[in-house]
């Protein structure tokens, strides 16, 4: 039982209305291992240069990450992004996007990340994550992220990836460019028809949809009275969501587990904008994600009310 | 048991993506009239002109509604309002609104009117609001509409009838522009601060959610291939919402009682935007909107699934 994810170790410069970080410990590859290390064994895969220290390896290995496969460039800079957010927090303003180390990237897995049942293509270019994709061969499931950015510039790349893929995770105005499909149902099975047997949108503050061949489900977002930082929200949801698939088994994935992955994932992404970074999911307690997932079914059920209606 | 309502009764000319109708039925109170009129009694008023003839009468009588409080004015037109979706179907492009017999209107309610249960004044001027406010004392449940263009010209006097009645459904972005308070959260506990117990935030294409005392609960919107036309789609949530409140009892109303009516209230909007105007939710079975309640539990609910977190 492991989980093994690439994409990005970063420094991130995060300035929002409630407060601002310099250079703290970021990336989508980061925020994942964290938010998953809670459900499972993960190994995280990318490159950082020589100013990725003690300290920052210490924030993964703390969780039980292992980072043995974290590639550490000499004379190399850690990829750099610097952002703001107004009040519309789910619009991220970027202000400073610095590749270094990740220009060159070739991700070169060991045998043990090879090996993984689950395997998690956080948001990079997609011929790296074909690359990778395809060093992994004994996955059972495997996911991606992706954003605007590549299906704008590599789009076939894009629904290449995608077509080796067992679930997608974007957000919705994604779904929607990607396909050229105005209606979201029908953009779902756009991206379904590619090859995927299941579609994430990821919708902000309105929380999180799932499409399958099954059906429809979505889940709220968590009523939340401070958001400090956005920044990592949607890698904490995917971390919790492939967390909890890879403990409770990639070979048995079903709908119904797929809507309890959606709500663990909920929980982890909510905690995620509490704070600054990794500063809230990073200390998480079992007693808070349990209470957290117990308010999620709170906010989103209700009781059956058969009724005589009137027609 | 019966619903009073007042608000526009209306000819609408819309065009979308779909197709486009000429002067069709439409108006807040219109669309509320009809889909509580599967839940309860309804009785409606407001101001026609005398071109509503046997026609518009005969959509509303067809449901039981009771048109007596309709008033009808010789010689005077009926609300006109003319309107266009672009694919974003969220937003409403006015391209014509001539209030004709509304710009002199003074409600004069009946005995039987005012003497209603619960009491829902649909989105008109709020002095006007609060006057039929004041009529209906005896009412045990009473909720209002409102929108952007009353918080701009008239907040005061909104924020008066607010203060006079239980719930407010409102779009989330009117309810921070109404509060000046960018966390909905915060925004809707200052609505509750004027009065109201119950704050409904309508999301459009994202569904609704509720903030009460006891808490917070959301329900997604209803995935649908086509959206023939969004008009008339907050109304008719509003009337499957208090139309199942009135039913089962505006005494009792708790937070379990409002979810429920929420999950109505979504039901009667995902039907309304399915075909112009008033077309669909003017013929539905009982049936349908069984199977449709059963499919927003479908689709919003998952399984307990406590897991042995590592922290």
């Amino acid at each position: 039982m492991s989980v093994t994810v690439v994409g990005s170790i970063a420094f991130d410069s995060v300035k929002t209305p409630f407060g601002e970080r310099e250079r703290m410990l970021g990336g989508s590859a980061t925020h994942f291992s964290l938010a998953a290390s809670f459900f499972s064994d993960v190994r995280v895969v990318g490159p950082v240069g020589d100013d990725f220290g003690p300290d920052e390896f210490g924030v993964l290995e703390g969780r039980g990450v292992d980072t043995s496969d974290i590639e550490r460039i000499e004379g190399g800079k850690t990829f750099f992004w610097q952002g703001h957010y107004d009040f519309d927090v789910n619009v991220a303003h970027t202000d400073d996007t610095q590749l270094n180390v990740f220009a060159d990237f070739q991700p070169k897995l060991s045998d043990q990340s090879k090996e993984s049942d689950v395997l998690f293509l956080a948001n990079i270019q997609p011929d790296l994550q074909l690359e990778v994709r395809r060093q992994c061969e004994a996955a059972k499931f495997v996911a991606l992220d992706s954003m605007n950015l590549w299906i704008e510039t590599a789009a076939d790349s894009l629904r290449a990836v995608i077509s080796e893929v067992d679930c997608v995770l974007i957000n919705d105005a994604e779904i929607r460019q990607l396909t050229n499909q105005s209606n979201l149902l029908k953009a779902a099975r756009a991206v379904m028809a590619l090859g995927p047997r299941a579609v994430v949108a990821k919708r902000g503050e309105y929380g999180a949809a799932l499409f399958t061949e099954g059906g429809f489900f979505a889940i709220p977002g968590y009523p939340l009275e401070d958001i400090a930082d956005p920044t990592g929200a949607g890698d904490s949801f995917a971390g919790g969501f492939i967390g909890y698939l890879d403990m409770h088994g990639p070979d048995e994935v079903d709908d119904a587990m797929l809507r309890q992955a959606m709500a663990y994932g909920s929980v982890m992404a909510s905690f995620n904008v509490e704070s600054f970074g990794t500063e809230r999911v990073r200390g998480l307690t079992k007693d808070e994600i349990s209470e957290r997932f117990a308010a999620f079914r709170g906010i989103s059920q209700f009781e059956d009310a058969p009724v005589e209606v009137r027609a």
